[in-house]
């Protein structure tokens, strides 16, 4: 340990074989140079696509680049050491949300204040090492977003993914609402639950209908955000539901947070000038059928939304300071570092209701 | 003949049977009312919706609504007699050209601009009596541009349909192409040689590439607008080509005018926040492929497009007067209202290369 | 009173003399033809502009176009009877708003949906007879805004000037704030308590700060609509005032309902990339000082918002329908038409804190 | 000298005494280190900003922070050598174009992509040493364009300022124009030659007017980019002229370079719906006269544009690549450095017609 109390070694839970436990172990704490800085981890979530690297699917794709490799994406935690170049506003102590979704290079897409969607990404956590640990090395001061005022930090971890890729989807349909149109969020849990939040926020005047095909995860969403109304996707004259549900009118907007044999149904129940927001993206290629004619004759638009920008990261981070997100409700479960694995395990079996979190 | 020398019949080219050659006979001469207009048709233009009536296959749906139909909605004429309530600013002489999606009633879409998706629709030629007859009884003065200075008003009709829906497709690109991107024409021809029109009009800083799967409709194309590269559709290897003509980019645009097995290959070769504009709606519903992997990463939008506002139809009307768009040469063929038969039959067997025009 | 019950006159107040009372007669009830719609009227409201039209100084410019006038453009009431091309959609006894900003020709602004600036309007109450009657026939069908629901329908007069202006308004700011921003509404009131209401609503994550120079007009403000803080414009220090309010941030938007010596004071307080909304039209007009350096390098904007459109009059009775925003508390005072005039002198000496409507 | 050939010690004009003559002197050639890239200069443009710096009026602003300092924030020029955390891609030899509006930290206005307002910006040649030497260091890779394939490398130079500024600022009318719309560029001369050139570029449907109170400013505009019309300002019945030039519609966009006693004349020939943008922030503050009743009725905008994006300055270079703007006839004059002193007193004298560089 140096003189400022911060161990030259600390641990870290590592993915060393595909598939098999998360092994805890020790490696070294880094000294920040430059515009880095250092941060004790205090909340360090679990996403869908930790499951997907633990399992070795994107291994080929350089997710992650090499074993033993440290998992999680979603930080939070508190500023121990900055490097040289990094402002003075940045002091120890302060508490800060990483935001993940990091560049290797400045870009036109950068340079754009798109920064989602950057020619040469790096994630923590999924190509690189990330927050299964107890101290990480942020590679430029310009990802920490101030989090003064958030009581609960550990729970403020999920909006660096799960809670800013909502937000980014939802901002889709940003002047595209009347008064009175409904807008389904197809996918409840976790996800779900944050876009109905931003909806609610966002889109006071709408009506908003929540999809998805378990029981529990609709009433898990409607205790955190209250809908005027849902659907069970599983049932047989689904088409029908819809059109009772909607009183007709069909969806203007969709949030589909699934995106696996949910396009077809969902994209068929747009009404005129209606916007179908695609985020959910696992799976395996689906063959999803779209009608030309109806595309075409009701201008339906289906648009892709990938994560979020930096700049929407710190409009969610003061929503949720402002206390006009709950961001502590998603957060169904937390778990020492030690249970990370039953953590991601729990993801695969569906055990999940809402966002897991392991806490320091 | 009454004293205005308007006569009390006069000549129309009728669909009494469907499949069937249109009949030639005589109507009677509506005299204008309230908001109505009188005016003598110069051009009657011949759309690929015309083949569809003309088969019966959309009789059910009410296109037409009845039998025997005159045809035609791509009308242009000079003003003749006008109702009582329409403003003095038009004048019996006037050129003119009709807005024909047309509506019933004024509704939430119209008020705000919305025209070409009201609620009740209802289009000349389409639903109710259209342009193939001499003079055509325009319902309200507001369908009526002003046609001043348009020296080939015959030539102008085709700027209602397929030079109107065209313009509305590429405005849907307003704000998303950087320079250099490149953008795809997929359906050459009468369409398409409006689109490219439209494209280096509003985006000369954008590199534009033309697909067909016909050369002469390429060659047709490109005579009235020169392309920076074309695509034949049909080559074995399309997608290859395609990287090789975009030098690897991709589509950051496409204005996809055929609609039927070409969004799987030209939506795959979308850029990163790509935009698809679906125009053509012909065709039986497709299964078409669509990675929701790549659409959500890549930000990818398909969007539908149809025909086009009121406003836009002013807008049309003044490129065509400025000299800015060619309004001349997509007309291909000019014929007698005797051969409107030969014309929509031409469409039907792909002998036609651009717009044909029925004049008087 | 023919067999409908309808009488053939009615009671109405006229401006017989320009600031003088005025005076109650009877006046036709005319019968509805074509697309026009005869109503009962059930509230008629008094705005600040049928002060200017009662002192005869917008007389020259044709406000009204005669003595003696029926004043009023804030009108809500029951259908009694329609012409033969309204849609039979509209049914005696329905409840509705009219939309008063209505024109006598259909222009490219209106076919854009720009309803608030057509090229020939024609405002009842204003250029025509208005709503101070007890029948009123509305032009066209077009201008009714369905207000079923609408418990209280004489409150809901408003809602078709200062409601429906404060409505634009503020939507003029979309997409311009950040959580945390600040907003100033200048100039409570009637008016401005409708403002504070659509920014609570469409931005819940700005702090909104209310001025007047008035503290009954701030607190019925603050009853109607609570704010994150005020200022009393006419402190001695208001400059240093708004900058300890905003904490130093200054205004990312101003809604100026008063704009008569406030653009100085307020557009200097405009934070970067701020906006300033002028909606008050009234008072001589003013020199003003706008700092060129600033405004440049600050990139602020100044723009003109006037009434609202059609469409956006579907949204502001939809919002009321749904308890979105409170319709009845802005009103602050009922009256019978023989009261009128009080009314209008009420506003004239700045006796009125809300909105006043005449109820039959 | 080193291995490389670059001379430890280059040449530089240093500005010692403000209002007096640059004098030549020699300073150290720095190494590039982390994200930093020596350059050598060969072009470095004069701007009207740097009258002011040489003057010293806005030395207690910080600009400059010292003296000796040395001018010119318009560079362009050849990559010498790299810092170690330059991406490859960047190689000596390169062409450049160096994005003047930088800044120290990043913040949420660069996240954002609105690079030109950061909270701390540092301008080469303003605040610190800018371009008036053989080798300039940049303090990081982003702000480098890369200019391949342009010819005249020292006459790119002023696209990042004069070239720059007036791109975004004729952006910001997008959206606003209809065909046949008239729009005014206030002030010709460099920036106007320039502004001309996107108008017509981007909104070629427009007719272009130009307005100068110098006939040989017009003839040099003009002879750029041809106008459609033009207005003496200085003529005694300039707003009947106005008129007359609109066929009284007045404009729908105004460019203003100037900024001293043209708002007062240009905002009032706004059309409804109009939009003028302030670029020129130079002279005292002067009081301008807005009519609120107009402003607010017709809806009429006054926005500030501060010189560019990082993004825009990208699309700036890839429009003069295309050859679809021609960036080297706004240059009027090259010159030594050694007669930098000259140039500054040209256009301190309004001597320069367009804008002139010091070649290397």
């Amino acid at each position: 340990m140096n003189k400022m109390g911060i161990p030259d070694k600390h641990r870290a839970a590592f993915l060393v074989n595909f598939k098999s436990a998360l092994e805890m172990g020790y490696t070294e704490t880094p000294v920040p140079k430059g515009d880095q800085v250092l941060i004790r981890v205090k909340g360090a979530g679990i996403c869908h696509s930790d499951v997907h690297v633990w399992e070795g699917i994107w291994y080929k794709g350089g997710s992650p680049r090499k074993l033993p490799h440290i998992q999680s994406h979603e930080i939070s935690g508190t500023v121990v050491s900055t490097g040289e170049s990094v402002p003075e506003r940045l002091k120890p102590g302060d508490h800060v949300l990483v935001y993940p979704w990091q560049w290797l290079e400045d870009d036109r897409y950068t340079a754009a204040g798109l920064t989602n969607v950057p020619d040469r990404p790096v994630v923590p956590g999924i190509n690189i090492d990330g927050g299964f640990q107890e101290y990480f090395l942020v590679s430029h001061y310009r990802y920490l977003i101030d989090a003064t005022g958030i009581e609960d930090l550990p729970a403020l971890a999920p909006l660096s993914c799960g809670g800013l890729t909502t937000y980014r989807a939802v901002k889709k349909l940003d002047g595209k609402l009347q008064p009175d149109d409904y807008v389904a969020v197809v996918g409840l849990g976790g996800l779900g639950s944050y876009a109905l939040q931003y909806l609610r926020l966002l889109f006071p005047q709408v009506n908003i209908i929540g999809a998805d095909i378990r029981e529990d995860s609709i009433e898990f969403a409607d205790g955190i955000c209250k809908m005027d109304g849902y659907i069970n996707s599983s049932s047989e004259n689904v088409n029908k539901i819809i059109m009772e549900t909607t009183k007709g009118h069909g969806f203007r907007g969709v949030i589909d947070l699934v995106g696996k044999g949910t396009l077809s149904t969902y994209s068929r129940a747009l009404s005129k000038e209606g916007i179908y927001v695609m985020v959910g993206l696992m799976g395996t290629a689906v063959q999803e059928s779209l009608s030309p004619f109806f595309t075409v004759s009701m201008e339906k638009t289906i648009t892709g939304s990938y994560v979020g920008t930096l700049s929407e990261q710190y409009e969610v981070v003061e929503l949720a300071r402002k206390g006009l997100i709950n961001y502590r409700k998603p957060v169904s479960a937390r778990m020492r570092i030690e249970d990370a694995s039953s953590g991601i395990q729990n993801l695969e079996d569906g055990r999940a209701l809402g966002r897991q979190v392991v806490v320091f």
